[in-house]
């Protein structure tokens, strides 16, 4: 079976990761995604309208100097890419929440793409089917600058013929 | 001027807000905003397409027992509100992370509003003409259940008549 084989350090096994599955150390890396001006504005028009992320001219005379991408917006672009080529953790990749940080903003023209290592593994104690994966999730542009960085709890199950 | 005034402990003022006008302790309420089953499933199409986000039927059996929210869904959200409806801070509401957690999920039908408080006020040392507000934003339903708490530190500038 795949996922008991040793796994490598990048994007180890393409099938679900369950607890067992899971190391501290483990990497994973995402495709990566073209942000355009376009999407900026709508996304930002929907959920976070302020001039810097909807009008470039106004966008100009602000602190980020130009349109720069809702953190939310990168925060949801982040998520679709780890769902579609993240971990594929057992369940589905639920978050409890985590420490969010948005070091740069994202730009127009950027490519992302979020690289995520395992920082810890926790079996829960009062639930035995159940653990915690802590990942600490970086989102990064072309220029390997950090977009954002979330170190997040997920939640994880154990292997179901283990008994539970 | 209305800023300089005592403020009161709930949305103070309705004209923006300097660094020299923010207190710790200080409250503000959004409206609320109704969630649908639709825009549940069509934001989470675009960001987060897992089944408990995009099918009520494959949604009853995982985790969240029906469907629920994506938590960049309920960020996004709550972002919105306080963008239209929450502090007025100057310069716009720039936030550069903070801890994120769901302790519940927001679900259909939900109507969502974003309770927040003062945490700290600090100058900034680097840069005399700003500073951050840590605040800690809540995003309850209609049962005052908190579905996301999001403790966030924001750029604020001072007011630029004290030289800046």
């Amino acid at each position: 079976m795949g996922s008991h084989e040793a796994p490598t350090e990048q994007n180890p096994v393409s099938e679900l990761l369950y607890l067992e599955d899971v190391f501290v150390g483990q990497r994973f890396v995402t495709g990566s995604y073209r942000l355009t001006a376009d999407a900026i504005k709508e996304f930002a028009r929907q959920y976070d309208p302020q001039p810097f992320h909807t009008d470039e001219v106004a966008a100009k005379d602000t602190f980020f100097g130009g349109l720069a991408a809702s953190g939310w917006h990168t925060a949801a672009i982040s998520m679709r890419l780890q769902v579609e080529n993240g971990p594929m953790i057992s369940g589905g990749m639920i978050g409890a929440g985590g420490e969010l940080s948005w070091p740069l903003p994202a730009r127009p023209g950027d490519d992302l793409r979020v690289e995520s290592e395992v920082l810890e593994v926790k079996p829960s104690r009062s639930r035995p089917e159940r653990g915690f994966v802590t990942l600490k999730s970086e989102t990064k542009n072309q220029k390997d600058e950090v977009v954002q960085l979330f170190i997040v709890k997920l939640l994880i199950w154990r292997r179901p013929e283990y008994g539970f």
